[in-house]
């Protein structure tokens, strides 16, 4: 048996998505009750302790404040041991080679969420570890964000159709189990519906959080109208992967911010200077000159009158404004928050039963 | 229901003090037996897990050892994950807003323990944090330590008239609950008496450990005896909350380590070099020049025949010399362990029952 | 009841030694299968959870990732929360004496693993602290990876004699117990007698990898040829303990590689740089010429035909050329991971009942 790894969202069929995404809502309503405060009613459903006795390598280069916490309260639920080491704890291929360090990490724990630099180190490391690797981010990918934004797109927009409710959540009005513990025992109903015929806009950097997307929207229904500057192009390895998941037909180019909220249900952003950028950063202040998301813009390029707004934060003033960011159009927080569920579903079906989506 | 949060003792009532010191007690008793060598005895109570499921971020802006360790071990006691964050890993306010990282790291965690600079970093916090949040230290105040120095002398100063015991404690002879079970049932008998009439001296500089004193003591019915070099004056914010709750009439402020330590029953002090301050260590050791407590000082100023000493640690030898530091008076290690029980009671009610005491 | 310390394995009997090593296998045998992909089988047998409610204080002024990974892993195995504190977390002797540091840490934790620079740090950390004190690795002695060594060597090398099955193992043929789970019931067969008459070579520098090496390999039978230049001598008193334990006998001490390698069963060496050595770099690749491991040097010194090797890493190319490091005599990855069962072996028989091993 060998362990599954999981790089990008690309590596991910349909179904395995929507799996994945049932599966986050799933331990999300579980979970939730007994994070509040104490006393717990009697009985609660507990989330699955797959990782109980396991210990998790968080393996990060950089830091990402909102993955590692993510990825922590997620391996606590899951009844494991959240190993956090920073690039003072363990510089990847400094003391011991990147090969050396995958086998031996991986021989010593029982799954690795790694946060490297350059891509090819997840890859080295994925190929190297006798253990799952999951990519918290890379260089080139950020699958856990976009996973993380569809479970709030899913939440948070309305079903055109209204969903019958859980079968068995109507049976036996008579019965004694407390009402609000019947839907945990239900397998959430997400509609992947609202996502058919979405358009999603991105202003900003060709950034991992935008390749994810690329690869997935498109997919599901959803069309991507993309704003980037012609001097920061998509890598070419990246638009392979699109291209292999006839993706690109789902997707509109150009550098045009006006352009690309034309009709946009969701506008997504990012920072636009990365870590490890800061040097550039005159250079891409001037670059991005028209980038701001503001109401202003997204009134003047056209995009639905109750359109919706995502960052994966940290955010800079530079790249959204105050009315929007803190406004109602605003899902920043829910999106913040379902980095949790969604890397908690990861964790559980990866590291826990070494399957990349808990129906395989 | 909206979180509580505390960021000194004057946030809380007598009532509440003493509730939160008796919880800390009853925890302690529980928790020691489950910390010997094991085996254990076949049975054992429990501390409450009203932390199990649940992740605490320890925002630690600066080091501080027994905080850090007391508040790791205590959380685990409870069934909980600490999330040490130093500020290697999270710089409070730079990378993002203050506003936005509250409400973030509020969203992903069940309660932060926050240890930072500027005490309005704190007050950003719990202003903005959807879940509690609890001062580990800051400029102005330290709740955490007064309560620890609080259960120290509640447990080792004698109290005036012998205390009932439990009532249950004697009944039912012919029951087999083994006898040293017994306890463990009964809620602690502390005598807050002993602190009624009580003098305390501090010698040294207006920090945060003496802040707090300021606000707490004076309302249990001890008096503050207060020895502070004139050219570092007590805080206005501070004598604020001093005056707000009637604590002035308790305490006697002055310059004069020997006037200070007139009728001492505890001498109280701590290093007069805070993290931050080296560049203005010269000064200050001049500044200082007779601060430092020893046999010799409390003597010739007329303290109690049996006084006591308390220090928070680290401790240098410039405020207090070996004889009394390592001598019979010390209650230091004593006061260094209390931090744990103490922090554990304000994790168990704030983050398990998001109550300020378990009273409340 | 005073706390049992471990700073070279020079500190246990032939019996304890023997003693933790069959306890290690054994817990690895029960552990490994709670690691595998979930579900588990319906019946486990688990761990003893003898450090449930415990907090293990890990302090590591250096960097060793192999050791790390192995405790926090061993102790969340055995129900206890590792706490890691590095050199930015905590700065020994310098905030204060490493007298009240000691007595500090120990009062707030159960347990402390203490990767030191100077050995005498670990020798006042033991002197001081009230709970039990385990080196994890000293200037001087490195005793966990000479267990986690002799763990491979008895799972790797031939056994002479094949070993009787665990008595009841065979019993109760028509038991319903699960095939698999009855060898977690019977304590593990190690063959001791492969170490005897048994070659170890060693390469390198008088590092404390070797100095566990010459206290323990000639008491359990084996003898150890080195090969040192003579610039870098053992430190005297490292050979002090050796004489007190009569190992001499069992080691002949040169220069030169190739006499060292004649007959090796096992070839061991370790980086010729540690960790702050880094300014001698130049003179001691100089002082190491000829030191290489590699298959024509074994071959020419006379080495055993199916010599196998050792190394603790991370390793570096100058001291084994990657035939040797990746090929079939190398036992190095088996050796790592073994680093995990020979360290719970020790936390849970000294953090968790304060004894040296399970037999005291």
């Amino acid at each position: 048996m060998s362990p599954p790894h999981l790089l990008t969202l690309a590596d991910l069929s349909v179904k395995q998505l929507k799996s994945t995404l049932t599966h986050a809502a799933y331990l999300k309503r579980v979970s939730l009750p007994l994070l509040q405060p104490r006393p717990h009613p009697a009985f609660v459903v507990q989330p699955p302790k797959s990782l109980s006795e396991k210990t998790i390598a968080l393996l990060f280069s950089k830091r990402s404040t909102r993955t590692r916490l993510s990825a922590e309260s997620a391996a606590h639920l899951l009844g494991g041991h959240p190993m956090f080491l920073s690039s003072a704890d363990i510089q990847l291929g400094v003391n011991e080679s990147l090969r050396d360090s995958a086998r031996v990490i991986g021989g010593l724990v029982d799954g690795i969420f790694a946060r490297v630099g350059d891509h090819t180190e997840v890859e080295m490391l994925a190929k190297h570890s006798p253990v799952p690797v999951l990519n918290a981010l890379s260089s080139l990918w950020h699958p856990t964000q976009i996973l993380a934004d569809l479970l709030t797109l899913l939440e948070h927009l309305p079903s055109p159709s209204p969903l019958p409710t859980a079968p068995h959540a109507s049976t036996s009005p008579g019965h004694s189990v407390p009402p609000d513990m019947l839907p945990a025992d239900a397998p959430p109903n997400l509609d992947f519906g609202v996502l058919h015929g979405l358009t999603l806009a991105w202003l900003g950097d060709s950034t991992n959080v935008l390749h994810d997307m690329l690869v997935t929207y498109p997919r599901l229904g959803a069309k991507v109208r993309v704003a980037v500057p012609k001097s920061y192009p998509c890598p070419p390895e990246v638009w392979e992967r699109v291209k292999q998941l006839g993706c690109e037909k789902g997707i509109e180019w150009s550098d045009d911010p006006l352009h690309a909220v034309k009709g946009a249900d969701i506008v997504v952003t990012d920072t636009w200077i990365s870590m490890g950028q800061e040097s550039e950063k005159s250079a891409r202040l001037a670059a991005f000159q028209g980038y701001q998301v503001t109401e202003s813009l997204c009134r003047a390029g056209g995009a639905a009158e109750d359109w919706k707004f995502l960052h994966c934060l940290p955010r800079k003033p530079d790249e959204v404004d105050d009315e929007v960011f803190y406004g109602k159009r605003s899902l920043v927080w829910e999106e913040a928050e379902n980095r949790k569920w969604t890397i908690m579903a990861l964790f559980e079906s990866m590291f826990g039963h070494w399957k990349l989506t808990p129906e395989d």
